[in-house]
């Protein structure tokens, strides 16, 4: 793990703060991203224990978020840190935000799931496309983390750029979907389950594009929100020159 | 307006720089309600001029986040506050978030309108009950912003314990699209169309009890995040005492 822009501090203390911020942050990651992977699992297998376990899980997530807040609020007060500290901090609130955001996704996937096993009905539609869509979206959350883990920006661009295959996948499930209630009314409760589902995994897309801005914004100072793909590519060839 | 914890400060600019910041979020919120109204009128009526001005203004809401963003950013660096200031900006970032995701929300209640327009069909279903949600969005959003202006939490818990009448109609609406699809297959895709609306406005209810949090988090330093409402009425209580 780089941390070239971390360690520069006359105060050994305060580095081993920052450091120990950054680590939980990446802690939560890694245990978010399981929990989309078990809750897409236990929707797509019926299996209402692994569910269980996603919504249990979900307090750990949300102890975690409140732990590293409350520790970068302490930092901030008590360090009163500037320039990139100051948006290391303010990044962290933000990236824990959207992290927390996610689990609460998963949580309501593998709700879902529970719901959808006590409706009868084949099992096997969509499962696919939808796995297949959770697989890009964790693939983009994993390496947005793994960018703010290094500390990277070069990479962000390719993985924001992903997120418009997740929306044509999503377009793309949603019309089987609509098709699929159309043609048999008796499967609309339960379609209606796997399009929650489908939209929630969408916005884990969203997200894992959100902190991807947020690290560009701690890395070059440079508020990318609501940036376009071609603009955002643009600002961070310029930092390249 | 009160504004007793800003105004103690030796520095009248940083008094003025805390009071600036507080006006455009007040400025920003006060745009944003009229969004979520302008988007559910053009849903109700089908008017898709209205709906294109709620998209067209969503800019200015997104323009508006960044430049609080930025100027909460310059006064951390610039200034580092502590304690109650650090915790106003901390919680603006916060605020200002929650309401650019309110203004998505609407956004994306305008989009489905247009669509909504191009599909044939009886538009009349649903759309009272629809009405009633929006005035109790609306008005949680509203208050809490009140509160917000006030700096007050004495009826926080008030607004967050409305989220439970948002949350049963939202229930209700919810079954009887699903039994209006059920009874007639031709109205899948407009009913979906007004099912994501319903839901963005249960999620509007909820970005209204996020900014309540905040507020709390604001005032009384704690972090209520995940706090069920009993619990945070209990919080609140306790700090009248």
């Amino acid at each position: 793990m780089d941390n070239g822009k971390i360690g520069q501090h006359i105060s050994g203390q305060f580095n081993k703060e920052l450091e120990d911020i950054r680590n939980k942050v990446l802690t939560m990651g890694g245990l978010v991203e399981q929990q989309i992977e078990k809750a897409v699992q236990a929707f797509a297998n019926g299996d209402t224990e692994l569910a269980d376990e996603v919504i249990k899980q979900d307090n750990i997530v949300d102890a975690l978020e409140i732990a590293i807040d409350r520790e970068c609020n302490q930092i901030l007060a008590l360090r009163q840190p500037a320039a990139f500290d100051l948006r290391l901090l303010i990044t962290v609130i933000k990236v824990i935000n959207e992290l927390e955001i996610v689990g609460d996704l998963s949580e309501s996937i593998a709700k879902m799931a529970i719901s959808l096993s006590d409706i009868e009905g084949s099992k096997k539609d969509s499962y696919y496309e939808l796995q297949h869509m959770a697989d890009l979206v964790k693939g983009m959350l994993h390496d947005s983390l793994d960018a703010f883990a290094r500390m990277d920006v070069d990479d962000v661009a390719t993985i924001t750029g992903r997120d418009e295959n997740v929306d044509r996948e999503y377009v793309s499930i949603f019309r089987q979907l609509i098709t699929h209630m159309m043609e048999d009314p008796r499967n609309i409760t339960r379609t209606i389950n796997v399009l929650w589902t489908v939209r929630a995994l969408e916005r884990i897309g969203d997200h894992a594009c959100y902190i991807c801005e947020h690290l560009i914004y701690m890395m070059k100072g440079q508020n990318v929100r609501h940036s376009t793909q071609e603009e955002l590519q643009k600002i961070l060839e310029k930092g390249k020159k």
